[in-house]
């Protein structure tokens, strides 16, 4: 049912797929090593799983391969960036630097993005403030799958946020959530098993709670984190509205339900308030706060002590954000990332249309 | 069971009680404000029901009635501020107005607190950014409460998040939430009316599911947003964790179960890491990203297209963020504030210390 290829193997092939669509040798790259970030660290829904998603956007002229990314707005730690409809892929780790570059030095760095595609996971851009000693923040609105508390219109995305802290000894803190119960990455594979989801991620048509995985297909819609509003799903919708907000409106880009959908047969919201999908960064150097070896003594501190919390009866120890998709970035470097064969399949035929192969 | 005041006895009798404490005018009526938003709010937990309280904080030292709040360190666009354990509803005020002072030259301003003590709710302090068209955040760490996902040991603390946002004919987008499932003064308000509490709010103290609203005596803890690992409860363990962060480690506080607890009666942890209790304040700026006229219409197009959302089947409309404290304010503007006997009396002897009437 699975077949294992190696990142070398994986690389070659979407590198030179982004080239046939016309992306520049240096974009190629960036987009490539974006998204296989996901399939390295385990979360397979935004990896190769998504190139002819990509592919069938270009198609669509949805995507402009040879984007003219630039700042449109600028102040000492702030920028709106315009993406000019190019991938997301490339947009995001552009924008990021310009956050970066920002905070070293204003201290901090802030940006927020229009005319954008999907971004791939929101933890690699994060995460590169990181080798600066900075705190990175990455976050996306998406297309409208979730519906508010008390409401059953798809209105948000699963809308992401992505914190990466550094440390010192120990590994950074990297934090990178949907803000919704689920995401929908882990409601397609249920689909795919025909297996049921567990009550409080998703709600039919007409709000009745659900374990149905495929109930998006049938006019249903994703619950915000909380589930329900006596579990706080008032938060999730608070948390995925600020993303919102904080990638789109403050930037231009199209939000709410008129967010622009990833799948290209789905047809443009009409009446877009803006341009594209839309993102926000931020990067804050650490010494910008106190000392970097002091604070990074003190984060280990934080790290050591948190995983040492006494843990409940059935597991080994707490985990810190970041740990299970960095035991799953070493284990595939080493032994290679397992495709589902329709994936295999599908990537084949993504390949034909260029005369690549797998 | 109830008494309702006015807003002014309780503005009087309150400041009166910060004066008798050593409180300089102005920091009487600073604190005074936000301690009382809290009540005008519907945050009757955060209101003068912590009054006292912060009296016994100070009766054990723990409270300098006359700090010298500092800034320790800065750079253009953040700074560490250093509250000389005041009350943290006067240190506060102070960081916000650093963060906004900041942001009038920078674009945006970050600070991170140290050394302070509880600062109300969340809500009045981001809400001071918007005068200024600015969007404003602000966050706390507080006494551990609460256990992250896959342990029974309480190492964090409700740390709340507030992000008020603002708008042109709309009333702002006020977000102010604790990163747990329900706050601890919900859990409160079943204990006194001895109800119990919904599954997925606290476990006990061997990590079984409980619905005992007092089980936090008998060592039990709080649950993270999402209540439980299949319901996304990392998210909010991930979230809590970033709010501890940035207040305490960012600023040298003191963090996670070394937080200093509260009541004054609880003594305060060995070998604490930081100084007090920590803050975290950001404010952004409209203008730094694009036309503050043009972001308000948008933002006014954002709100009106939500509240209009189609809703659920017993549901009159969706809720904007900020909606139900607004309601509550207007209302206890015109009708009084209710409180509870038990508080009446509470206040009542806490007056008679200073010969204060109520």
């Amino acid at each position: 049912m699975q077949q294992t290829f190696s990142y070398e193997q994986l690389y070659n092939f979407t590198y030179a797929v982004f080239i046939s669509m016309g992306c520049s040798n240096k974009d190629a790259a960036t987009a490539t090593e974006v998204l296989l970030s996901a399939d390295l660290r385990g979360i397979d829904s935004h990896g190769v799983a998504r190139l002819s998603g990509y592919v069938r956007l270009w198609e669509a002229g949805r995507i402009n391969a040879k984007p003219d990314i630039s700042i449109a707005h600028e102040t000492p730690s702030t920028a709106v960036v315009d993406g000019d409809a190019g991938l997301g892929l490339v947009v995001a780790p552009f924008a990021m630097q310009v956050a970066i570059d920002k905070a070293k030095i204003a201290g901090t760095g802030w940006v927020s993005v229009r005319n954008s595609n999907h971004f791939g996971i929101a933890g690699y851009h994060a995460m590169m403030a990181l080798q600066h000693d900075m705190t990175g923040i990455a976050m996306t609105n998406a297309s409208a799958l979730v519906a508010p508390t008390f409401s059953i219109e798809r209105m948000l995305g699963t809308n992401p946020i992505a914190v990466a802290i550094p440390a010192g000894e120990q590994p950074s803190f990297v934090a990178d959530f949907a803000t919704t119960t689920a995401s929908n990455g882990k409601l397609e594979i249920l689909q795919r098993k025909n297996d049921n989801a567990p009550l409080g991620w998703v709600q039919d048509k007409d709000g009745n709670e659900s374990t149905d995985a495929s109930e998006l297909k049938n006019g249903g819609s994703m619950l915000p984190l909380g589930s329900d509003r006596e579990h706080g799903s008032h938060k999730g919708y608070a948390l995925g509205s600020i993303v919102d907000i904080f990638s789109a409106v403050f930037s231009g880009a199209s939000y709410g339900p008129w967010a622009p959908p990833f799948p290209a047969y789905v047809p443009m919201p009409t009446d877009m308030p803006g341009k594209g999908l839309g993102h926000f960064f931020g990067a804050m150097r650490i010494d910008a706060f106190r000392p970097a070896n002091e604070f990074k003594l003190h984060m280990d501190n934080w790290i050591t002590r948190f995983r040492n919390a006494t843990p409940a009866p059935g597991h080994d120890n707490v985990l810190i954000p970041g740990d299970p998709e960095r035991a799953m970035e070493t284990l595939r470097k080493a032994d290679g990332i397992p495709l589902q064969e329709s994936l295999v399949a599908e990537l084949k035929e993504t390949g034909r249309k260029f005369g690549i192969g797998l």
